[in-house]
């Protein structure tokens, strides 16, 4: 490889990284506008501390533990990388220069790539632990599952661990980000339960988000980050690659949002904004983790799958399991991300049933492990500091409990602000 | 051309793509804060429908309608390309792969990028159309716009048809997307009527926008999108083309607000800053027939008179035509898509009095076809299946009658809600 | 360098141009959030005027001021480049064309990457006089602060100055537009004095914003855009270079927050998110000065130091000094610009006592001339147009008061709007 092709996969690595560091704001403004005006602050903040724990944590160590080198014993394959990492705080190459022979990209482009990916499972979790869940607590939850947890199912694949040697395929995460997020997500919520209010004795209380505009930001801007997330993993500019993974992943997105349309047009016989943006992300997980073995035709299957999937799971985990998930991140990364990782089993140029199962096992594998940890911790959490705020606090709304402001000046305080300064 | 520099065009494509991408949330946020907050969610639900019918059809037919071939004869030259194309279904070629000789692009980036501009179009129509169309009569003819209407006219110059061949210059689509778009708005908002309330016995009653801010984030998020729009269709990644198209670009986008802002002024008397918004699209629209052929210069001077023609055109419409047009699509796209194709003729290294002739015809073509398609069009629709809601739907708002939500949680619903709750 | 080389650096400086340029919404989104209701007309109103004037006046001459060519005399090494400078007008080389030899990138990109720059140091202003000061006096300062005094300051340093001759280092602006921008919105404040309201006999009163949600969509997507601030600084797109920016620009961004989380949680007892969004902002003009020469860990200390100074400045200038400054401007940007330039003489690669001292004197001369030319330039404006809207102006909101219109449509003027409809 010359200067200039590396100059040119790098340029295009950057630029993924900071595509994907937008979906953090994608994030914030979803979660945002899917909770009430009384807990906005709170799910802002949470959003602003992720990101930069995330880059904290996954530099002191998540990255190396995540690729610890080229280790190979049945301990190191699945137990996290760490055993055999160099410790904490990054280890630098003593070159951190760039060998034109060696990849498509610098060092450090690798670094903040994978970082800005690693604060990525944590948001999932944010949004369905929102409107109860006590700020300490889940920064802390956040940390450790950022600095460990991630780093330990990222390496079972792409560090080299047991996953990757077994012959398990996930592109860009599917399963390694938004199954193991969702998963995360899935045994907070049972830990906290419910929020007050949510499931009566006379019936279950929809409780919709304060902010659709909000909402309807954040899918697009997810879209948007999501070019840099599938794109910049083909880990290099390959002109045929990537651009075949950025008509994957839109068609997908795409077919996700017409399925979901036509799904809960029939189901709730009216046009659900929540169930079409939820359903573009659904697609966008699902095509995730073949991006880029699937032919157009194939990523429009898997999006309208994902797109059907979600109306269905959101109302399955809300009134068959009463799983109070505010933001519906269980549907969207836990199950189009399982869906999503069994279709490169079914689909693409990887299709088999040898693939299938080894998808299957490896999916459900790093569910397991995700759930069980964030279960244990979560639940280590409760017994020590509390998880949840108290009724009261929950009711006055988070934001006056926990920050002690409101998001908006509503018209009425202008009003009374300007009659009290009269 | 060597793979290096392939790989580098192919890169700024994709990312010029992405810009393009983002240009829907712009709309949405533009829509969503130029209508009133009940019909917030509707105008959501539009936008993040269009993006996702457009990329679905332009990758049915829209595409290779557009691009059939080397078709030459008069009908085909006429006609739209689907006389000559390979049928429904995207046609790939056998090797989508790169042949570094034949472009500065792979094929799914030529794709990609075509399928991100194509929706643009219909997006134009429905911010004319809002708070009072029926839902899935918009989405049905957006969804026959992209894929029929849009690709004909495009192929007359993009594709190789008549208007390419008698020399018509369009460089990025001032008429090509713009005019065509804002020619179907017309047409649309013509068989829809203006929404009730508008137009009364007593005089013109202004409806304005919900939200200044998502307003303003809109117009910003389109500019951000323009250098995308714009600079990629330079088709490569030549440095002083592109850079030139930059600079052409943004001194057209702040010309055209500071003339608005004069004039508006001078008008109103105020400072208006809907005005001045619209004034920086219509200057991104007026430039971008002949981004590559001004200095800057004449970049300032295009986008001035889009800045001027902007509060003109407005009050014009609205006021002597009695046209309805929530968000200005029309002054915007359609007025100042005409000007800046005219401007090709006027200003800058094509123009002469020959060009200009091409130009008014060639733009009138199009408007033309735009215009009467559309309205027949939404003329079958409306005696088909109707296409605008009842008087009482309109008055509680879209937000209410088709989707069965509120955009926003006032403080008052936060309050009786919290009262509830105990 | 061969073209393919100089294609992919221009990509990159391309992409840092656009990514420069979404700063401006990011300052328009947080200023807008900081504010109450009645004024957010008024600021986005500002901000899309300040962009449009900024680009105009650096073309008309700015640009030609603060990159005159060689000169080394006394006079124009201290005094502005446009004593020998091509006069007003935009001097173009004969040929904007590319020499593969001389640079990276060609003259237009040159030229839209640094007019990006420009207007960013006015836009720090308009948060800091926001809500009291007059629409047409503040354009005018903005206006000709862009076109004569930032160029000068530019001059000293990136033009070939003398800052530049004695050694002086900003990579990428802590002084030259931070500081700069931050010294003048302190001036500012001081001629305009504080809010009506604000500091009353009894008390301070805090005047909270009126949107969280605006702001924290404004600080994310300023973070985004100073990937390209700092990114494009490197002027090229040399691979370790600029990764290595990304990570130090990341992690200084990400230690600001998480200091500013722990120090105002000290000070104030409540997880305040004005500071966590204040500290990342902090972080991020702290490095800015250094970007290029810190390692990450040197980049985590530089940024929790100004996560450190955040709420102790805050509350210094407001409640010590009594300057109100609405957004924080000039804790951030003066301050912590200030503390980013000195810490390149103690941190990285240049670190030293000659450098540090260098580094002081060279961001005082810098801040005392912006200080002293905004308070004069303001002083003036007082003077003779008037620089405050009047006492009842401010009382009803500048969206009234200048603009004639609200930012927004609230639940009772819907409901009310309703009511007069039927």
């Amino acid at each position: 490889m010359n200067e200039a092709l590396f100059t040119a996969n790098n340029v295009w690595m950057l630029v993924a990284t900071v595509l994907v560091f937008v979906m953090h704001l994608g994030f914030s403004a979803l979660e945002a506008g899917f909770v009430r005006r009384k807990n906005t602050v709170n799910i802002l903040f949470k959003n602003a501390m992720i990101i930069a724990i995330g880059l904290l944590t996954y530099f002191t160590c998540g990255f190396n533990f995540m690729y610890p080198g080229a280790g190979g014993d049945a301990v190191t394959a699945i137990l996290p990388g760490f055993l055999e990492s160099s410790g904490l705080g990054l280890f630098v190459p003593e070159d951190p220069g760039i060998t034109y022979a060696d990849g498509a990209y610098a060092f450090w482009t690798d670094f903040i790539f994978q970082a800005m990916f690693a604060a990525t499972a944590a948001t999932i979790v944010s949004g369905a632990v929102a409107e109860r869940i006590k700020l300490n607590s889940f920064l802390l939850f956040a940390a450790i599952f950022v600095a460990i947890f991630y780093p330990i199912t990222g390496f079972w694949k792409w560090g080299g661990g047991w996953l990757d040697k077994a012959g398990f395929y996930d592109f860009a995460g599917s399963t390694l980000v938004h199954a193991m997020g969702g998963a995360a997500a899935l045994a907070a919520v049972i830990v906290l339960g419910p929020r007050s209010g949510k499931y009566l004795r006379n019936g279950i209380k929809p409780i919709p988000g304060h902010s659709m505009p909000l909402a309807a930001i954040g899918v697009f801007l997810l879209w948007f980050g999501w070019f840099g997330f599938n794109g910049g993993s083909v880990l290099s500019a390959d002109p045929v690659m990537v651009s075949l993974v950025f008509v994957t992943t839109s068609l997908a997105a795409a077919a996700g949002a017409v399925a979901a349309f036509f799904t809960a047009q029939f189901m709730f016989k009216t046009h659900d904004l929540s169930m079409v943006l939820n359903g573009i992300l659904g697609g966008l997980v699902g095509i995730t983790a073949g991006a880029d073995l699937m032919s157009p035709l194939e990523a429009i299957l898997i999006g309208a799958i994902a797109g059907v999937i979600i109306p269905l799971s959101v109302v399955f985990f809300d009134k068959t399991l009463k799983i109070d998930d505010p933001v519906g991140a269980t549907s969207v990364h836990l199950v189009c991300g399982i869906w999503g990782t069994l279709a490169v089993g079914i689909f693409g140029s990887s299709a088999g049933l040898g693939q299938l199962w080894t998808q299957l096992y490896g999916t459900l594998s790093v569910c397991a492990f995700s759930f069980i940890t964030a279960f244990g911790l979560m639940y280590l959490i409760k017994v020590t500091m509390g998880v949840r705020v108290t009724e009261s606090e929950e009711e006055r709304g988070l934001d006056l409990a926990e920050h002690d402001m409101h998001a908006y000046e509503s018209a009425s305080e202008e009003s009374a602000y300007n009659m009290a300064v009269k």
